[in-house]
């Protein structure tokens, strides 16, 4: 194949840099100390027989994390972020993952490895197999595992520009087998720059059998976690690898297929066997050491570089002899593996020719900036720059377990600074996100569908569920939102049902509104725009109005909408009641944005310390928000007798706004607990009347101890559909209500049946 | 008590006119030439078991026309038209109802009037034995039966003005007793005014025991539908009052209780029994002949003047015996009753005194203007301006029934002029305007809950459905709409399931959008915002674009929308499937607006004819909509070289418009039966994929005649939710497809099982 003639053709350019992408990152948790954890596989993390992203490797204390197949680079981080957000999070705060690829120090005991407790018995069976084959030890190393897959679309017009002379399929497969042997022969290569395992932690090694450290990667050297020497298997046709695995298999070296642990694996359907029918679809390399460096145990950077590599070996001429050119390989890869690490590497003269052709190879094609590539020729000049050379003199200043712990409780802060949002997904609402937490927390894949709209796609089996904001679901019927968003229909609904609202009338028209005076004009009443809108227009007469004030509101009113509704005023104060599938999960109070005096700070002075809480922040992107001191605020103030400079008695406090939105700097106060369970029930009921399943309805209550069966003891006000769940998730006081779990236990019953 | 003086409480006033309706209007179906129909009931009126609006009376040939409970008189109205029209287009076209509450000419042998063939046999056990006491003919009349309810906060509020000596229920059946009296003792007055059947027809008085006509009621006089005369109740209590028919029932004088064909019947619960319990809810009157002059039967100024009429007499002194108060009031009425239609009565003073007081009494209340009162006095001095007075001396030129029969086609007409909308509900949108027809017309209760927003209630039995703009239901998912707003989502879906979709992208800034240039550039491809608005934003190029025309492209479609999407152009025709339970009811071409010249005519000349179709309307409420001759038209005739002036040859299609929008013109065409199978279990397969009840998806289809499942043989555009229904219930040719009906029998299975 004259595989780089047809990469510069000019219809190719736009698909030179389209792959498919996975990461499967192993890790072990430690405390914060860095010290072994002896602790299960941490039980919020759900049902593992069934986890798309989170599972355990060989031991209980050994985490894998898996991102789903991402179209492309930044679609993968947002996923192994997310996952590693969620892992973090999931582990009892005193636990982190450690961020190197060799464990740290070992128990001296290897009974207190503890072979990870997974439901069906034949993998407990297969790690009991590992650990009496290998040593429960060589098992705790953790690695990276790069899948890969270039572009349909950049194969098939590869595929097009070829001679064809065999199928698509088949062409696909040769491209991949030459790809592999390739990467096979020149991973000595990127073992330079990117291996990371210089030195074990105590009790992994137990033997003589183990390098002389420091080194460049243990992990890549005969010393690290392989088959049997005399585990080998052909790469020159896919028919030999199929072949050769299959009598490793028969004859006992191996006890099944997965036991290859090869650098580079072949892939296509789900076993090894499907290959043959599937041919090659993607390959996976499983070579990469941890990037200590990397918070996510690899870097955007290496990964688009490994893409630029891969595309580069798909046009290298291969030798003639294409089983020795990969014992080759291995032969190199080894020898480099165990150089020291800030030793020059014996290879400089090949290392730096390649490099000097994949400089030629991206100016050919025209790439953008491959990231690395500018780098290479000075990490081959200075062994201190690359990734072993780097923490292996970061560990002389005391040892590597001090540098990794250092590294694994950044990450770990990292991780918890802003509990509530989730690392990739920080572009979406934070409902939406505290949604997808959860999602990923209980194996429920999520993908977005649309990032501006808030669309996520969830599915655990063959179970599809969409989600819009969070909680727009299919467990709502359609009309029933549109119920709720009109106030005169949502009014007659569960007045119909014996429910008490406000007594008004809705009118279209000046006249009609001034008509209806008489009916109101002595009692308490409110006036407002049919639909509102963060309460503007809205005018409230506690004890009746004027007919001049009434006027006056009326017009207000209409200036915002073109229908307006009179109703009685209700005296009380109003709570959110936040209802899912018939049960009441959260109630709320929300309170005004304001500050408590202490007698001794200006207004000014509190609010700023008040908005250092890190919950507030702006754009709904924190649970709460930061209070202002604009124009309204400081309106509000004058009218009480105060500037932003005034000092408020201590205990005195002082609102800043009217409104209680939270929006606006408001407080929310959980008080779900607080409550009857009388109140409950009504809120209950009346959502049941309007036939949602998911509904913020607010209550005005005059007094909550009274029963709620009492004359008056409440009115509805308002149903809303979509309500706002991360005031409830993250209050301002009070305990949180996890309500976006709620969702996900409406949604999938079936993964909270018997969650392990 | 002294309710006149209570009346005069300001804190009454707002309430003196409130009060609840309810009509049951008979009447004759009689042929187009006002012959009696031996017709049966009309089919496509759904069951009459549980009808609510539509029954039969005595006669199989006999509707009842019932309207429900309304809160005004207005509301009433439009009930009382809507079902008016109903019926109109429920019966043959050949058929229409008469006008008068005396029957036409009847067929000489008895056995040609058939009882009605209801499905419960008590049903017809009760008219055969009221054909055996009062014969079959005597059945034949037809009246307005009133139902009249003060409101409740207009009692509530004279109930506290009252003393209070007794309970509020038992102070409510005082009030309605004394009205009822006083309604009995002066009905005369009204029979003198409404009273409007002078004359009877051919073979309704067999015997005679007939008066000599011509009089002003012969209903409402002894000859007319009455009980023996020894059927007397009293009405001085409502003891009495149930204790006498009891005491009827119990001595066989009445068959049951609602033999009893008294002028004014008393109303609580479902039965004459339950008044005990609940007391007077409401009063039903029953002596009210048809106005001929009035389109329905009953005039809204009657109604209101009933209303007025009522609450005077609420404050109208007694005399001491209470029976024979009502007495008299029989024996007045039947003599006004057989007074000649054009004399004056002989209680000229006596009414005339009355009118003067009823002017006083308004005045005193500060009434708004009363209906009829102003004309009391002139109908009193020039009796030919009474209803029996005006329709007796418009008979002299030819006859009653002449006269009767041109009323009855002027209302028939009336009600066939323009079939797709609804009488008393034109203000809604079209697709609901059909939609409540449906449901009328099978006897599914329709309540309109928010007329702005088209938001309807559907209740058969128990089972409530609330319907928004028609097709807004409980039986879609609140997700699958939201799915369907957001066309990358659609795509997505529809992809995931193997459909065709055009290929493409979204994007979110101008740099990406242009980056994706050599992606399309060599081949059709559409730029379009993210959310169509009328198709406003939208570039297509069939075959590709330089790129300057492609970065003109995208600035457009981003003034449009924050998103744009470049999509493959598909080649082909468009159209619209309207699929509903899985099941594809409609297939539409939309053509842009057009005209066929004729080698006569000018443009402007077609474009007006082709506008005097009656489908042709304005704003949504005609299934088509004029064809516009405003800038866009003329610039696109100029692009053809044409001027409106211009005259097309024989045959040669002028498009107007470049759009195929309904809404500027466009004509629709239903192709539903001109396709085969596979597209349609296309469309059909592709709405389940999305999850949707109902929707209308837009395939563009290049050979209809080459099979689905060929290369290339469609490709689906967009799928819409609310799709709308009334450009293929009334298209511009082809089939209508009754898609109003298709959503009811979704919603109501239950009423489509076994229509009688």
């Amino acid at each position: 194949m004259k595989i780089k003639t047809m990469l510069k053709q000019k219809a190719l350019f736009p698909y030179l840099l389209k792959g498919r992408y996975g990461i499967e990152r192993e890790a072990q948790r430690v405390t914060l100390s860095g010290d072994f954890a002896g602790t299960d596989h941490p039980a919020s993390l759900g049902n593992r027989s069934f986890h798309p992203y989170i599972q355990t490797d060989f031991a209980e204390n050994q985490l894998e994390l898996i991102t789903p197949v991402a179209d492309s680079v930044d679609e993968l981080f947002r996923y192994l972020s997310a996952i590693h957000d969620v892992a973090y999070r999931s582990m009892a705060p005193e636990e982190m993952l450690w961020p190197l690829s060799m464990p740290p120090a070992l128990p001296k005991e290897e009974s207190a490895i503890v072979i990870a407790k997974l439901d069906q018995f034949e993998d407990v069976l297969y790690r009991r197999y590992l650990a009496k084959t290998y040593g429960k030890r060589k098992q705790m190393v953790s690695g990276i595992h790069f899948n890969f897959e270039f572009a349909d679309s950049f194969i098939q017009r590869l595929y097009e520009e070829s001679e064809q002379g065999i199928d698509y399929q088949g062409f696909k497969t040769e491209l991949y087998l030459k790809v592999t042997r390739n990467y096979l022969h020149y991973r000595w290569f990127l073992t330079y720059f990117f291996g990371a395992t210089p030195v074990s932690e105590a009790n992994y090694f137990t033997d003589d059998q183990r390098p002389s450290e420091p080194v460049r990667s243990i992990r890549n050297s005969r010393y690290g976690y392989t088959n049997h020497p005399d585990v080998t298997v052909s790469y020159a046709s896919l028919q030999d690898y199929l072949g050769d695995i299959a009598h490793l298999v028969e004859t006992g070296k191996l006890s099944e297929e997965k036991e290859f642990y090869a650098p580079v694996r072949l892939r296509g359907g789900r076993r090894v066997a499907d290959l043959a029918e599937a041919g090659i679809r993607y390959i996976e390399m499983r070579n990469i050491d941890i990037d200590p460096y990397a918070e996510y145990g690899i870097s955007k950077e290496q990964v688009a570089f490994l893409h630029f590599f891969l595309l580069f070996l798909s046009t290298k001429e291969e030798g003639t002899d294409l089983d020795d050119w990969v014992k080759t390989g291995d032969r190199l890869n080894d020898e480099v593996a165990l150089e020291h690490p800030l030793a020059q590497t014996a290879y400089l003269q090949e290392a730096n020719d390649l490099v000097d052709e994949l400089h030629r190879f991206a100016a050919e094609l025209q790439l953008p900036e491959v990231p690395y590539l500018a780098q290479l020729a000075d990490m081959l000049a200075d062994p201190a720059m690359t990734f072993a050379g780097k923490l292996f003199q970061a560990s002389q200043a005391e040892n590597q377990a001090a540098v990794a712990k250092d590294l694994g409780l950044a990450y770990h802060h990292a991780a918890w600074a802003r509990p509530y949002q989730l690392a990739g997904f920080r572009g979406l609402e934070l409902s939406t996100q505290i949604l997808m937490f959860d999602a990923i927390q209980k194996g429920i894949k999520v993908e977005v569908l649309d990032e501006s709209d808030q669309f996520l796609r969830l599915q655990v089996g063959d179970h599809v569920e969409y989600v819009k904001n969070a909680n727009m679901t299919s467990k709502d019927q359609y009309v029933v939102p549109l119920i709720m968003a009109n106030k005169t229909v949502t009014k007659k609904v569960l007045a119909d049902h014996g429910f008490h609202v406000p007594s008004g009338a809705e009118f279209a028209t000046t006249a009609d509104a001034i008509d209806y005076y008489p009916h109101i004009a002595k009692s308490g009443f409110v006036v407002k725009p049919k639909t509102t809108n963060y309460g503007l227009g809205i005018s409230i007469f506690k004890e009746g109005a004027s007919l001049a004030d009434y006027q006056e509101a009326v017009a207000i009113a209409f200036a915002e909408d073109q229908s307006i509704l009179v109703e009685s005023f209700l005296a009380g104060t109003e709570y959110r009641f936040f209802v899912i599938d018939g049960r009441v999960d959260a109630i709320l109070l929300r309170i005004p944005a304001n500050v408590v005096g202490n007698g001794r700070q200006t207004i000014e002075e509190l609010v700023n310390e008040k908005n250092l809480d890190p919950l507030r922040g702006s754009h709904h992107r924190s649970p709460l928000e930061w209070i202002q001191l604009g124009n309204l605020e400081q309106l509000m103030l004058k009218e009480q007798g105060y500037t932003i400079a005034s000092i408020p008695a201590e205990g005195q406090i002082v609102y800043l706004r009217e409104n209680s939105n939270i929006s606006t700097g408001g407080d929310s106060i959980d008080v779900t607990d607080d409550f009857n369970e009388d109140y409950k029930a009504i809120a209950a009921a009346a959502v049941e009347a309007l036939g949602a399943a998911i509904c913020g309805i607010d209550l005005i209550i005059p007094d909550k101890t009274k029963p709620a069966d009492s004359e008056g003891a409440y009115g509805i006000i308002e149903a809303n559909f979509n309500p706002a769940m991360h005031m409830h998730v993250y209050p301002y006081s009070g305990a949180g209500q996890r309500l976006t779990m709620s969702v996900l236990r409406l949604l999938f019953p079936e993964v909270f049946v018997s969650s392990k």
